[in-house]
């Protein structure tokens, strides 16, 4: 019963960027969240495999291109304001470059705010 | 086994925020994305209950205060880069202002990439 939204609906920000959050299809653990240009966007629509824009390089970045940790998108969803990205995935490795299953590894210490 | 990370260590952006992934702890369906600032966070950390950055109002924004779906957190993690969070939480009703369960309840028509 989900409407789609098209790609042209899709709001990316003065930067030309999304953030894409990166869910395991069948754990349902969150395995990291990262930005996406348009060409990041529709080359994993295209590939199946997710692509995003690596920050840090200022590069389009084949997640798994080096580390084999590829991720096969089931499922890209849309937030209410077109603004956010949920990828379901299946994950042929960890998610993280530290070799953790998701980069959410660590909690916050709730002891000093 | 997890490590803590201390609030200092958080890495807020050139606009002095950060993303906050929502998932519900019970079923670990995502339900929103939202921002935070120190402020958000820090109300947060201390009260249980998630606060955010309101980007349209430019205001602190306490989840739930209007419509009653205050969001009760349980955990905080913090990402490999520290500059991404992910809230655990019980949430009192649902999380999208349209009524939906999760704000993610529209697919991407992946036909026109």
């Amino acid at each position: 019963m989900k409407k789609a939204v098209l790609f042209s609906e899709i709001k990316f920000d003065d930067k030309g960027l999304i953030p894409a959050v990166v869910q395991d299809s069948d754990s349902k653990q969150v395995l990291m969240v990262a930005w996406m240009d348009q060409d990041a966007l529709q080359q994993t629509m295209k590939t199946g495999e997710a692509h995003f824009w690596s920050r840090s390089r200022n590069t389009l970045w084949h997640k798994g291109d080096t580390s084999g940790n590829i991720m096969y998108v089931e499922d890209i969803l849309v937030d209410c304001d077109a603004d956010t990205l949920l990828l379901k995935v299946k994950p042929a490795g960890p998610a993280c470059h530290t070799g953790e299953n998701s980069c959410f590894y660590r909690n916050l210490e709730l002891k000093n705010a």
